[in-house]
């Protein structure tokens, strides 16, 4: 059975092993590697200030926009471990270049889990060794090697009827924020795309998805998106059509993070329309889906506009209280600026809830997704189950 | 027995009465008096863009540096009202004036409670009747009357040995952001401070407590602070003495504004220190007080100070990774840019947890108060308890 990730493209192999890095002896170490003809590769990273290793190792070689390879790893973010941090980052890449043929600097790396403690070296050392031995159409296990507080493994793959694709996984379920969540995602397409072009694509793509999906506005130190192109299936789509099908598979990915977001019980889309620039609108969406009042009113099933009015009233955006109505699910609670239909009238019992925002001052919208601040979040991330 | 908040200084009298704006039948309507020699007022109200009738009526009647009273409601913030909002609000000042003999000009208005609803006015109105009957040394009865899901009255009283003192209330619980929570507050004095010398000591005193405490991120539509000088001690104290005392009953009802917050199990204070600027040390102490995974992983006694780095990496300020250290609760867990003590050391199991931040690159500092985000808070604000 093909693959439906990573490895779906034509020109890519992967592999998800158990190292041993985690004591659960779960997977967690994963290698994708691009077979060619092409190597051309780009990459978006957090913009924390705080930033772990492989984050600054990866940073340095995708100046080149050429990649062989990234190896990954859970069970350990390597964040906040100072220089030997980063040199067991430069250790790990070095040993994969050493298994593949090729140099370090077609390495990229990636980690998550705890920040602030060294990986266990023998570890990921090893586990390069045991992931090159079985690479093959294995996306599905190094989309599972990646995993931590995530419930599942999560791919996205498109193909264009031209005879090309796009294929990737993610990982991420908390810290999840605009401009990169907790989150890791490798993307591949065997179509045939230089690397410039591939960098102009990506931060297209990801500020339209990645870049809007805000669970509870924290950016982690390891954030990193990667695309790898093979240009094995021979076809130079136009940068449109690439944009569009890259952006296609992103916003999968990115729905998928939603739907398995730590302590999720309802999937938010907060829209805002009639806004006087794209930027405001983002901002004011941000803000309303990084307010905890208003996160625990939806975990409540309660439509309490009251609320969004009030987080939205401190976004730095152009508002007129005046001019400002909201619908819940279809219902008009607030109509410029006073009460509208009876709130009781918006049924927010099931999973997805809408929320849209008219400011009624422009032409600018955007939509950003959420979810609700629930118990399981509170539980999950506050180490109090026993 | 002498009252130890608003009636506390001479020249003043307060009420608190069941106007049966509330259904529950408990205090919902407070009245402060004036009754001078002076009525010299200065009042700071929200931020937030989407302001309450009451705020937008008080901010324009305290231009004059003048009030002979305050009147005050729970159960309701009239805000997102309209202009019908706005009338309420003036007719409840016109009442007051009446009753008080005085214009409707020097009186300012409060309210807190849900948005969106308007206020039932014939029982604001007939509570204004009832409260003016009952007006005496009742401080706590006006303290009492304006609580919302406060589970008690918070007041705060300070003497100078001079023979004047300042005294106050405030409520609020939830909401609770800088630059003014959700939070309504009445201080007086019976010191002999002009109207201008008064404006400037409320700014400089809620600058470092009021605006300090930070909950949850939110803030209100309501959020407003009044401070009211009868004269009636007739001592002129110097600017610096009234402004330490005003910061010191300031801190004081901030200090119970903490510890009375919405599901709050711990009490934390975040120092920042080495800053460059005190902004950006501000700026570093709220984005840490405002991050879900810090208040979740405090909540579950975790001294996660992975958490603490990767939330201070995204403050608008100056960071170098490789100077930050922290202590939690006296245990140096990361020093200079890596893992410190073992963080199994640091005790985290009482109520009080101090998070000490040293960025090492310069001389300012700043403390920001915060609770942690326990289940108790979202089941508060999730109206999920049936």
């Amino acid at each position: 059975m093909r693959d439906k990730g990573v490895t779906a493209p034509a020109g890519f192999r992967a592999a998800g092993v158990a190292a041993g890095i985690k004591p659960s002896g779960a997977l967690d170490l994963a290698l994708v590697v691009n077979d060619g003809p092409n190597d051309a590769a780009a990459g978006v990273f957090t913009t924390n200030k705080v930033k772990a290793a492989p984050v600054l190792w990866s940073q340095q070689v995708i100046k080149e926009r050429r990649l062989r390879a990234v190896v990954l790893n859970s069970g350990g973010a390597n964040a906040c471990t100072g220089p030997e941090g980063f040199q067991d980052t430069h250790r790990t890449a070095e040993k994969v270049a050493e298994v593949l043929g090729c140099g370090a600097i077609e390495v990229a790396v990636c980690s998550t889990g705890l920040i602030g403690e060294r990986l266990p070296m023998d570890h990921v050392l090893s586990g390069v060794d045991k992931a090159a031995e079985v690479l093959g159409p294995n996306g599905l296990d190094a989309a599972t090697a990646v995993l931590t507080t995530d419930t599942h493994p999560k791919q996205a793959w498109k193909a264009h009827k031209d005879g090309w694709s796009v294929g990737g996984f993610v990982k991420g379920a908390g810290m999840l924020a605009p401009n990169m969540a907790t989150m890791l995602s490798v993307i591949t397409t065997d179509a045939h795309v230089d690397g410039d072009t591939l960098d102009k694509a990506l931060r297209q793509a990801t500020g339209r998805t990645f870049d809007r999906l805000d669970v509870d506005g924290g950016t982690s130190t390891n954030d990193t998106v990667l695309v790898l192109a093979s240009g094995a299936s021979g076809v130079e789509p136009s940068e449109d059509d690439f944009v569009a099908l890259l952006t296609e598979v992103s916003a999968d990915l990115v729905k998928q993070l939603q739907g398995d977001a730590e302590g999720v019980t309802k999937e938010i889309a907060i829209t805002v329309h009639g806004a006087v620039t794209e930027g405001d609108a983002v901002a004011i969406g941000r803000i309303v889906a990084e307010d905890n009042l208003v996160k625990t009113a939806l975990f409540g099933s309660d439509p309490n506009w009251g609320r969004i009015a009030m987080a939205l009233g401190r976004a730095p955006a152009e508002i007129d209280p005046d001019q400002l109505s909201i619908v819940i699910n279809g219902v008009r609670v607030m109509d410029k600026g006073t009460r509208g239909e009876d709130r009781e009238n918006a049924d927010l019992s099931g999973r997805d809830i809408d929320v849209v925002i008219d400011l009624g001052l422009g032409q600018a919208e955007a939509t950003i997704l959420t979810t609700d601040l629930s118990h399981g979040y509170v539980e999950e991330n506050s180490a109090y189950s026993s």
